[in-house]
């Protein structure tokens, strides 16, 4: 087992993997013409990338931090450390799925202990190129070092036309609320693998589902672009804290109520089947904290019909004037969404 | 002592600190008339930060984690986590004045434990907040959670004119060598405090200049815009990796030698000191693993000439075109330069 210094890996590694891509084929952006070329990467190792831009356009950027190694499910040895350098990538590309942006880049952090093979390194940043190739957005450098355990964020950049960006804030009474796939997977799948009581038709039938929400979990590039082009979506963002918190995010964002309407709340069967297993409510894994990387939009109900025939969606609610968000049961009766809210830790003072 | 939840600190801590970000002013970033609004800084608390970008420029963006916590000096009390906001700030916005570009934002990850409290959480994000300000780039957003430990990572945007960049290849035989200001100080404070054996004339002389190469490190912004503006600055880098490793990479990327003169290098008298003090090589010190963040370039001698018009600087050395870093002592002789080399941890592997 090699253990090589920084700069070795620098030189082995990441040129390696990342050689050529500084000669990026030039990005048109929207059809005002505006283009963005990359014209130092990952392999430049320069002090910063750098992109020439031309034109009017919109530039998103952030950062998100990955748990990663602190993951349970990494943890009990269901994921690889490939698997988290994939999923810091797609974290990231996804808050710039939420914006409507085209993906130009990804920056990655990635510290590691004194005691991680080269091996072990390469495989994190093979996980990070391979995810970064899915959604076409290249990794053009960051920071590697030492730490004293592996840690992992990064900062993912997008550009859209000017006035394209899609914001939290904006839905208006009557719009449909809608997702861009049923949510839950990687809810599922944590409560299911953490119970440590398997099902042996789970197993047979959804554990390999369960698990790709969390080893090759989706960024929703196109179906951002295809949001932003659509020009009529008032309010989107991922569902990376959990649909629940997500929805009311989007109606405090707005100033607007959501009403979502419980018998159109899609519930996979993965999900139902766990819930079943371990007698849980399925709606709160559906609504609680899973992070699918789903998009959550609102749209005036005719923009929701042309949307349908560009990309598959669920309209499972409807903007109201109301100031929050709430759920019409099958029963005719109206409840707070389901699920865990997103990080409400206790205050923990005093104990 | 309150220890808030996370959306809580964005209620409270984030949204209070950072207020009417979004309606910054328009920053025309070069003579072409090209522009960048930050239309969604931090208080907008959407998926990304959203910029308006008109016209032909050049974007450089970089990411850096920095130790903090696990620094030395904080370990020994030295620095407060206020130091360390303000360090992870001016550590990033330094990759941007190596390009040479107009800072535009930083993106902050700042992660910390559950005992964490309240204010402590603040005068982190009081520390990036104001180091922000001294050198005009706000924070416009990052993430912010919970971790096992306070960890600190960023990301730091800006631009320049169309070909602006100053990038670390290109110095030309014939070139002087150049730095914004001695060296050397951050890494005499490491050793002098890490001795633990005070000399009062230290202590009464130098310590607070010592220290505040860590409280409040320079990035050094108005330099690197000087330097790209001048249009003729061949290349330049940051001497965050200690200025030997610098040189040693400006060498390496330009594919020429470089000569430095004994002579010409600034000894800063704290470091003279420091040296003295502890009997170390005072040329180790200014050569070695200091962390100054001054910009190292390389220029033709009339361009240097007229730069000393505009900012301090030291000609240390000139461009060859034999192909490895040297120092012409004053004894005459030719040796390598002093100091330990960046980072070059030995292989661990086997022990």
């Amino acid at each position: 087992m090699t253990r090589s210094d920084e700069p070795t890996r620098l030189a082995n590694v990441i040129m390696n993997l990342f050689r050529d891509q500084s000669v990026a084929t030039k990005q048109v952006v929207a059809d005002e013409g505006s283009t963005v070329d990359l014209i130092a990467g990952a392999d430049a190792q320069d002090d910063c990338a750098v992109f020439r831009m031309s034109g009017d356009q919109e530039l998103v950027v952030g950062s998100d931090y990955v748990r990663g190694p602190k993951f349970r499910l990494y943890e009990m040895g269901h994921l690889t450390e490939y698997d988290l350098g994939y999923y810091l990538a797609a974290a990231n590309v996804s808050d710039i799925a939420a914006m409507g942006a085209h993906p130009i880049g990804l920056l990655s952090v990635v510290r590691y202990p004194a005691d991680m093979s080269d091996e072990t390194f390469e495989s994190i940043m093979q996980g990070i190129k391979d995810a970064c190739r899915r959604f076409r957005c290249p990794n053009i450098g960051g920071d590697i070092g030492s730490a004293e355990r592996l840690i992992l964020s990064a900062t993912a950049l997008g550009t859209c036309r000017r006035g394209g960006a899609l914001f939290r804030s904006g839905a208006k009474p009557g719009d449909l609320v809608c997702v861009t796939a049923p949510t839950g997977f990687a809810g599922a799948a944590m409560e299911y693998l953490r119970a440590q009581r398997p099902d042996p038709a789970i197993d047979e039938l959804h554990l390999a589902t369960l698990l790709a929400s969390w080893r090759r979990p989706s960024a929703r590039v196109d179906e951002g672009i295809a949001l932003a082009a659509c020009g009529r979506v008032t309010s989107c963002q991922d569902t990376s804290d959990g649909l629940k918190a997500t929805v009311e995010c989007l109606a405090a964002a707005s100033g607007v109520g959501i009403t979502i309407f419980e018998d159109s709340v899609p519930l996979p069967e993965p999900v139902a089947a766990v819930a079943h297993h371990l007698r849980l409510d399925p709606l709160g894994l559906v609504f609680g904290d899973s992070v699918d990387f789903e998009l959550a939009f609102t749209a005036p109900p005719d923009a929701v019909e042309q949307l349908r025939q560009e990309m598959a969606l669920h309209a499972i609610g409807e903007v109201t004037d109301s100031g929050s968000a709430v759920m019409l049961g099958s029963n005719g009766e109206l409840t707070s969404l389901p699920g865990k809210a997103w990080r409400h830790v206790p205050d923990q003072a005093g104990r």
